[in-house]
């Protein structure tokens, strides 16, 4: 067969691949419906990577990308783990570029230029795999839709851990805060955007559009959160913030549809009650301790009457270690006299009773003082997954909550325990350094208090 | 002392940081200006670089990056190439880390682990440190302005290549083209941004602002440019193009003030015939080949009239290369007839006598033929630069456009010679593919039949 | 007192109002609350209209006419009802002017001068304060507000109804539909305004944001709304459109949240399902005629597949002109067999019954086609206020739905009967004109065949 | 012929009057071109006017409307003319229904309903004419271009007066100041909007893009315009304001294209320097008072160390009045020894010497002052217009400034004499009460103390 002829019929792979593609898939590309001629078998993902990356792909690999990408999401949950598989199998490093510049390293191996080298030659080829997927429209959505899929796999999966980390090394490239963009969240948000905030919201669910607007209209209310240009109606984070009068220590007075607001200019307190993460295929990139700071930044320059800036956090690990120190009887983090009065915690209902409330105050307060500033797990680190998240950004540990949330969930997560942690910008830096490097956790004078003197 | 003091004391290192910024410096940093009391030692950038990579720099990350960019744009430039330089020497890879990867990989030379570990391993720590410094409020605006310089300097410094390479590795990412927006630039642009497209215009100047209306407000002109979430006001790179019917062969009556406008529905052909890069500091991050298809695509859609799109481009190595021909008289690139007839060339203003221009035709063209197609040069390449730039995005050698620019620097790099390329999106996989391997140009038969048959 | 002194001392009049007016009435003023101190007596709303008509008024109008407005809705019930009397009272035309108008005119009774001069003289001053109000920030839809409560007054009152047409007048001018800007409405619409739409639909109550959600995101849905520069998040008139195949004749299919969407490009009819009005205020400035040919205009731009465009329409006065023939026993428009048949209407749940319902379509429809055709008000206009709008459009009346709405309203208002007008933008000069001038019912010949052969 | 044949063929009026347009004509209604066929002869306007206000127009208005403004558009100088002529002659109030509102008002004399109907009665047919003009799509500014149009035969065709009178009524209510919009105009304002502030300045010439951006970009200038929804990119007035340190006392300084800005912050005045009116449509229909009020309370919020507004006003009436002064012997508005010193005006360049302007300071300014205070023209008005323009918003005389514009116009107008005037909002509002009511100039004491002390 003649060169020509070869090469003019080399073109109608994307015709054929066209023909291939479900109507999801055809859709995800943008093409409408097909005729009703007989579908030809799918694609096979791993020929097109493979052809993505190579001399034609530079020409044409916007089409191919989108084709890839389409192709993936119409491949069925057994076709999508074989191409996963495949990255982690057949996109890895160039073994021979990196001999080569192995060998070169050994000629000089003190010489900054070959260990460089090194680091080009041994990029995994997924990488530039991935870096050409996002060139298609909607690419970038599309590969945070497979990484989350990928994530799904690491237990069973262990060597996908590898595809894994250039995952999470470009997104922490391209979600790089740098690129994100503020935005307040309100009223006047677009409803395809709002209902987002009602299915991510992840730490007081939001019950309906009635609440939801009782979280964002009000004058003394305020929602931000970070987008991405590429994900343009999708916040990737975002935080819920009332303006009050002092920091309160529930959370039902905040949610409550039925209070009065007050105007924002009659606030001297900022509370985050609430930050959420929307996408489980950005996980372990961070933004929320940026979304914080900026919010802060934000607040103070449009109410310069606010000066307090606190969350009111829940205690999602405190109920389970409480319960691990009254099974250990070994354990010196409780006194005897608390585990008399922990008894009552068993009987549900404990918290309504007024007397035997009030009993509980003193001993849960001293065994969540415990929690926090002594108790460590068995890498070292503070037990509470979102004390490590504000202590790590540099807040202070301000004040423990006895009671601030009775919500079902709040009595099992932490027997009603919620925390303020405060953020003072002046002090973040010193606070971060120390606990980073010392799990040293800042703690107000009223929440060391709480902790009951050791006994000598 | 004690520790307490000695936190409290270090936050200041940014108040001082502050106070050591000339205005300047201060502006980028969005502060105002200080009072008159005097100014400390400009800080060390080094030192500051330092710091944003370690612990603290993670708490306090955005405002060290601003510190370090502003500091930089102070530092002149006896001071920036300092940096610059400790970028190469101080902010390479982790010797250590590299050291027990190659041991680990020494152990299991056949696993994928170990040289994925590698590859993380010997990563340059700059690559960090610039993505840290991209958290600073028009960072990335400041990173593209950096290497900027870092380029005038490549010459003289050639160990600064490899900082280079990891600036074009970053950009490579984050200015991929799914993070690109394609917006028209018209008369209702704002003048900001218009300004800069008489600033940056590369092929054909802009002369004042009739000029550019010229380009952009009538029916029959489209002006497209890239533009990054980032850069918010200034295009990456941006293309010209008159609707026309059929393509023309000379400029000059595209760029005439006085012509008069056809609508666009009456338009058969879309010529690209200026193409511009905006910003040196991106140089060798590739744009123009997403750009020019993209707008293929816009115009498709927008006016379906349109079936040709071609580019009318200037010829800037032909003159310098037949001029090396004609000194060399072993070239068999051209016959003794056409060395003959350049001799014409030689005198100034032969252009314009209607009879030798004439007889100049022939030979020229033939000699334009052979520069396409036969002229190659010592690494095998084709010679003219917009030549691989078009052939290498999959275009076709369409027609050689005799005297199509008579200006003065038209004639000076060309003889006045122009050509048209064709984008024809069914063939540029093919083109393009055949282009990279074997270096094979694609040329329609006119173009080929200017070639003088050689001799046997 | 020196006049100067009494000069100075007019000014604080607005500060003494400010002081005077409520929380609510600040608010809309965009002023602070105030200090604890004595509140003042409530300002005279005479004396500012009077105020703002002067001199004075020339120079500090705005501050004048936002100070009147947040007084009006400060004033309470009664003190807004004695302001709108005095607007009927005090601020009607000047007397003399007009005694020296007429006299004018008497002298040269045929000259065009006097008689325009007549008209700018008998012009109710109340015009001019009106025009003068509207300078206020946020004043033409405090206006509107003022219109809506006036019309309450206006059956009590009669003497308002002079007032109600000078509002009447300048809402004509101002919201004259070249100030219009026509929106589509989508998911991606405001919260803000889409909860506007739940309130203001008039025809199928929506029931929740579901249901909401279920008419706007699907691809075959569409809505658009008429949009005033000054009232920017209130759409003043909305019609909610569905892109089918075929005319539907019943409107719980179009209703169904189980449904499956078709694509746009498959439909070939938009059927106007329900058209609302939203601010009371406007009450008798005509919109939805232009909106519906928008509309038109803008889906035959988009979707040229769609040549059909029909409403889905209740029939409101049906049931109760039905019920009163039944009631008229000379009535000839109805006959003794459908006297009969009509017997098992007042069965609740006949339509239920498929037989009854089966041997009830000849005679209701037959009733029906009377009710457009024949039967006609006493001031010889057709009966259903729907249809006067539709034809008066005109629109063609082209099929009666037999239980085309079966919802209990369905039933009462129309024994579940719906009927499609069709909108042929080539004929609605010509049937508007006729069924303008001589009250011709322009209706297709199925729905004519429907009406029983009048008997000799 | 039956009735449905004529029916049907008239809607083709349409269609003919589309063959009869010029391209231009199309082009303003959207249209594209036609074929070759014979044009037909141009519409007869005065019918169209007559068929949009007849019961058809009711349904096919937008069409109409904009079929008659084309018409208008193409009709070439005379074909316009008759138009507006017969605007004035047969589109005036109905005379039988004025006669009938008469004979009610006779009935009932002190009634207030008659004399309002007969307002009614008595409106000219062309005002509810142009209210439907307005419906067409870019009908505001053709009716804008209609009044320029209208306003230069005004002189020769006094009873085009009438149609004048409508036209500005209906503009009045059009224009209201709350529908205008305040933007800032800027260098990030599209070009289209720019060139139009290059068209339209009228106070100091802005000579090319340079200089305009020399009035945009620097921090501290300002420049703000009123535009209104229909004419979204045309301002319809436009104020230029540069922010200094003290009132300027002449403009070559403020326009000074190598003077070195300042920062905002550091600004105490905003200097009103120039404000343009663009649309000679809209002469009467006053925007530039509001303009001012609002841009002051604007910079007032963005710069609260703003604490003067002044303007730099040229006094284009100054130096004809200071010549007829001179002239006539009789005007003790200027002394013997004023007289004298005025002579050296008569010498070219006796600006430019230093000891000759020197002493013409002390008889000019004195001159100036009596212009201001004690002049005035015949119906009793100061006789300046810049100076009724601002002494009527409520401004006060502030300071003359000798040789403030020493540019040739600003020599030949006012010889080099330029004034500020003080905007002080607390005081606009008694200082416009006295101008208007009592011609009674308020300035400032040292615009006082340059009027010499009347002789005794």
């Amino acid at each position: 067969m003649s060169r020509a002829g070869s090469d003019q019929s080399r073109p109608s792979l994307l015709g054929d691949l066209f023909e291939s593609l479900t109507e999801r898939g055809r859709r995800f590309m943008g093409w409408r419906a097909g005729t009703g001629r007989d579908r030809l078998p799918p694609p096979d993902l791993t020929e097109l990577g493979a052809r993505l990356l190579s001399r034609r792909g530079e020409a044409s690999g916007v089409v191919i990308a989108r084709a890839l990408l389409a192709a993936f999401e119409d491949a069925g949950p057994e076709g999508r783990l074989a191409f996963l598989r495949a990255l982690a199998d057949d996109f890895g490093p160039d073994p021979k570029a990196v001999q080569a510049a192995l060998a070169a390293l050994q000629q000089a191996p003190d010489a900054a230029g070959p260990m460089e080298a090194l680091h080009s030659a041994s990029e995994p080829r997924r990488q530039e795999l991935l870096r050409r997927l996002n060139l298609a429209p909607g690419g970038t959505a599309a590969l945070v839709r497979m990484r989350e899929e990928l994530l799904g796999h690491l237990r069973d999966q262990p060597e996908l851990r590898r595809v894994d980390q250039d995952f999470a090394h470009l997104f922490g490239s391209w979600f790089n805060r740098g690129f994100l963009g503020l935005r307040r969240i309100d009223w006047n948000t677009p409803a395809s955007i709002l209902e987002k905030i009602i299915r991510y919201e992840a730490v007081h669910a939001i019950r309906n559009w009635d609440d939801l607007r009782n979280r964002l209209q009000p004058g003394d209310r305020r929602c931000y959160g970070f987008f991405h240009p590429q994900l343009t109606d999708e916040p990737l984070i975002f935080v819920e913030v009332a303006l009050t009068r002092a920091s309160p220590d529930n959370v039902a007075e905040l949610l409550d549809l039925t209070r009065r607001p007050i105007r924002a200019e009659e606030a001297d307190t900022a509370v985050f009650y609430s930050i959420s993460n929307t996408q489980k295929g950005l996980a372990g990139v961070s933004f929320g301790n940026f979304l914080i700071k900026q919010v802060v930044e934000e607040l103070k320059a449009e109410c310069p009457n606010i000066r307090t800036f606190v969350t009111l956090s829940p205690v999602p690990g405190f109920a389970a270690w409480l319960e691990a120190q009254r099974r250990d009887e070994a354990s010196d983090l409780i006194s005897p006299e608390q585990r008399l009065a922990f008894a009552a915690l068993d009987q549900p209902g404990w918290h309504r009773d007024a007397a035997g409330a009030g009993s509980m105050r003193a001993p849960l307060l001293a065994a969540a003082a415990s929690y926090f500033l002594s108790a460590r797990d068995k890498a070292g680190r503070v037990i509470d997954p979102v004390a490590r998240f504000h202590l790590g950004n540099g807040a202070r540990l301000e004040r423990l909550n006895f009671l601030g949330d009775v919500s079902e969930n709040g009595l099992k997560q932490s027997h009603g325990l919620m925390v303020n942690y405060l953020y003072d910008l002046s002090q973040i830096e010193v606070n971060h350094e120390g606990f980073a490097e010392r799990s040293h956790v800042v703690a107000s004078d009223s929440a060391k208090a709480a902790k009951p003197v050791p006994r000598p």
